[in-house]
């Protein structure tokens, strides 16, 4: 579990502020690996040793696991209790519902006596308000990530309607920020939005920002940066297939390493850059 | 799996349109349970046989599973086996996500292959547009119901914002019903919220809508009728702790039956007044 300030140093330490998404899909890994016993896990195993050192953030993909019962339910486990002490380690779950539900989810995924994992952060979705969010920060240093702005094609439905506080989006920055402070809450924005970054800076100054959609899904590094960045980082920039299936073949963990190597090298520019380093 | 005119006829025939939500708290349930090797399951299999005739569908909340791991996904696995044929089989999962992992939610809770559970509908929030609600549609013949306005506190923080398309639960009403019929789309209506049924039925005419918050919530059975039914009832009315909580002595199942039977002769009343029967 790291802590806001925790964080930021290993951002310094490591030069790096780069967040690798574990949405491992059975039939996308290596298939020399699929005789293992539980082959997912061995294929994240493999990913993250190959990559602790380069990265300050994991974040498996709920779905991908949950889509295979008991048997993806155990690779998650197993995943969780895997991960490196000193990342920030989400699950990437986009749960919300009311106080008693939001509840159960919060054991679900940070009370490992209950469920097996023990995760620092969830993603949750607003739509339910504060039910869906204070449940969690019940849980003591855990971290609520927020969705604001995804780089999907479905944000356009309503996530930029306009409301008498702003773009939906922006409402639910500002009110959610009333809840807790920026060393429990991050929000998640969309690569495919840099100019926004701009826009979120005045609502979020320190708050973390969560940027899905560098890498495969298109968006830049550099304009992320220019727009969303703050004197401490304040962003998690995600890529998951770019790296977790750079190969599929026996070299994919060192090509992995070499993607990650790749974003790495970019960021720790972009932190000297912005004079963070 | 029961279509649009299947479930209508369920709910003429069993003159009911009573959900049982299965919300089965491990701590909650009588203790002489807690010695069989699945108590959750044990719990619910006794539930079930003691108002399917009274019911037209089970909900129950994957979240109050999910929250003991591996032993928490086998009691929803088994129940997801047990339900009934003839009721509407819907899993309260709240989830929502980009494309590609909605698409592998839908088959976390609708293909049996993949996860072993086989729900009939599912319970998404719509923050992130279509991306979060057209995967699950690709699975002939399953629902999808869609948070619209609910009875949490929290709802004041975002579903009441005036947006240029009304408030933010009108929008997504409107906005989801252009994505699929009302043999396919449901809304989430939360039953406290009893004159807004009026305006909901301006967009929804012809959408069953699932209400939760009748009974230990505080909303009336009465007033959703007035305001929310349509000629084909058009309503599926939760009720959980209510029922499954009714007594937790060994006459649960039997306590559970006589509270469902309450609210079934409630309903026949309500359908007979509305002359849907």
């Amino acid at each position: 579990m790291l802590s806001h300030q925790q964080l930021i140093s290993q951002i310094k330490q490591k030069k790096s502020f780069l967040c690798v998404g574990l949405d491992t899909d059975i039939n996308k890994i290596p298939a020399f690996l699929r005789d293992h016993e539980d082959p997912i896990f061995e294929f994240n195993k493999r990913i993250i040793d190959a990559t602790a050192d380069l990265c300050v953030a994991y974040k498996p993909n709920s779905a991908f696991y949950e889509a295979y019962g008991i048997k993806g339910l155990q690779s998650l486990i197993n995943t969780c209790n895997y991960l490196p002490k000193d990342t920030l380690n989400i699950i990437d779950a986009k749960r919300g519902d009311i106080g008693n539900t939001s509840d159960k989810y919060a054991r679900t995924f940070f009370d490992k006596a209950s469920s097996g994992m023990d995760f620092d952060a969830i993603t949750v979705t607003p739509y339910m308000g504060n039910d869906s969010v204070t449940p969690y920060l019940a849980y003591e240093g855990k971290w609520v990530i927020i969705l604001a702005l995804t780089s999907s094609v479905g944000s356009k439905d309503f996530q930029y309607l306009d409301t008498n506080d702003g773009h939906l989006y922006e409402a639910v920055i500002k009110k959610a920020n009333t809840w807790a402070g920026a060393d429990r809450l991050m929000f998640v924005v969309g690569a495919t939005k840099s100019t926004e970054f701009t826009n979120i800076r005045q609502y979020a100054p320190d708050n973390f920002l969560l940027v899905p959609g560098v890498g495969a899904q298109g968006g830049s590094l550099e304009e992320v940066c220019k727009y969303g960045m703050n004197k401490d980082c304040g962003l998690l920039v995600n890529a998951s297939r770019s790296i977790i299936y750079a190969s599929n073949g026996e070299d994919f963990a060192e090509a992995a390493r070499a993607e990650a190597l790749k974003l790495q090298q970019q960021m720790a520019e972009e932190l000297e850059k912005a004079g963070v380093i």
